[in-house]
């Protein structure tokens, strides 16, 4: 790279600071990359620091020593995080959202690039501090939520499917008995998909009594694997606790009461937002 | 916002301009959050740009006039999409990966976000000059693919289903005939999922003869939507030209021979760097 002025500089950082989350970066690679010396490269960071902690896009964490350098971690404030996950809810409430059986349609909106942008945020915030290997979730739905959770936390995914697909090799099939009705179905995880020992964070979209979550937990016994956490999108509050398979989850919203005659939910924000 | 100095702002600005690809801003919103006066906006705006077209981030269009402003377009020049796509057909010769039936294992590729980061700007560098307004997949594998596109296109994304769940809503189904097995599979998708007349950019990971493809195609007739294109990760060469189901498409890495004994497989760019 030719070198630059500073305040070429500062645009090229940043937005390199920005497409690596969770990714450490030495100061004396910042310094070969700019021909820079390394006081000038930490101004900088000092700038880019303030500027990310002030606009709450996220946090610089600077770590001393020769191993050291400097991480990007993604963080959406609170008050941030509620005023978007109150305009979910209000979105959700419309009455056309009301499908048979009490669902709600939300396809549309886990289609919108920068709304998933922002829950990807939530969720990365939400986890930032456990000690993940790699997020899991279950197609279909479920699928743009942990991609955009790993996109922030810098993870790779793995898709539990609901068959056993040619073009996966070998793989490990479980039955599970979805909690809200009874139905036995069956997961799989291609072998090679997860190594053992993993630590895995569980994305998913919607969460009755937990029955796919807990089947996907089910799945991760047989890998040898461990669950660093549980993030659902929108929770059923109408199962009642002691129908509820897990405690440990973080929700974003809260599904609190359908009416099926009229068309009238109640929704707000999830458990991230009681604690 | 507080005033800013102009090297925070430069880093301001360089975030917001990144997370809103393909978004119109007008010089008089920066000017306001900025609490700066346009002439200085300008200035700043100059050496973004200056600094994204050198780097190979992509474009900043500015549009003069009343409804005016300026806008990022991510691209990624050729030769560092090449690297990138070389790098994955390497990656992808590892005799491990074939599977039987003369099918890649990919999917751990497919779950890595820095990688779908790559390949979601040059899916948006080759169709960034089209009117399109949504983006469509089926699921599984393809899902992915589809939204690293999106966030760098900033269009929503329709996922088809090859089922048809209850939480969809009314659906239109289609069967279709797999072009390289001749099974007969059905498809569908919500009627709510995509409006009329749209402009549809068709994403998949994986064609042989295209007859998923195809079937999208059809079924894109039923919701009187056109294709505005058709973008693949990896074609297989294995099919010959006159047992391709259609003509018009791009793909990224092209698979041109399998030998299921050796498991010695040749892979090479797509039609993408024919051009």
């Amino acid at each position: 790279m030719k070198k630059l002025k500073r305040s070429a500089r500062l645009v090229e950082m940043t937005q390199y600071l920005l497409n690596r989350p969770h990714t450490l970066i030495s100061l004396t690679a910042f310094a070969d990359r700019y021909q820079s010396a390394k006081s000038s490269i930490s101004e900088d960071l000092a700038i880019i620091k303030e500027v990310f902690e002030e606009e709450g896009i996220g946090q610089l964490q600077t770590l001393a020593g020769a191993a050291g350098g400097v991480r990007f971690i993604p963080r959406l404030p609170n008050d941030k995080a509620l005023e978007i996950i109150l305009k979910v809810c209000r979105e959700l409430e419309q009455p056309e959202r009301v499908l048979p059986g009490g669902y709600l349609y939300m396809t549309d909106m886990l289609g919108m690039p920068s709304l998933l942008g922002d829950v990807g945020r939530i969720f990365a915030t939400a986890f930032a501090d456990r000690q993940i290997d790699v997020i899991m979730t279950v197609e279909t739905k479920g699928i743009p939520l942990a991609y955009a959770a790993a996109a922030c936390l810098n993870l790779p995914v793995v898709i539990v499917r609901r068959d056993n697909k040619v073009t996966e090799g070998s793989a490990v099939s479980i039955n599970y008995v979805s909690g809200s009705n009874k139905r036995i179905q069956t997961m799989s995880l291609a072998r090679r998909a997860l190594k053992e020992q993993s630590r895995v964070l569980i994305i998913d979209d919607f969460m009755k009594a937990g029955g796919t979550v807990q089947g996907m937990m089910d799945l991760l016994h047989e890998f040898n694997a461990t669950v660093a956490g549980v993030g659902v999108f929108v929770e059923s509050g109408e199962i009642g606790t002691e129908d509820r398979l897990l405690e440990d989850y973080v929700s974003l919203a809260k599904l609190t009461a359908v009416d099926l005659k009229t068309k009238q939910t109640t929704i707000v924000p999830g458990n991230y937002f009681q604690s």
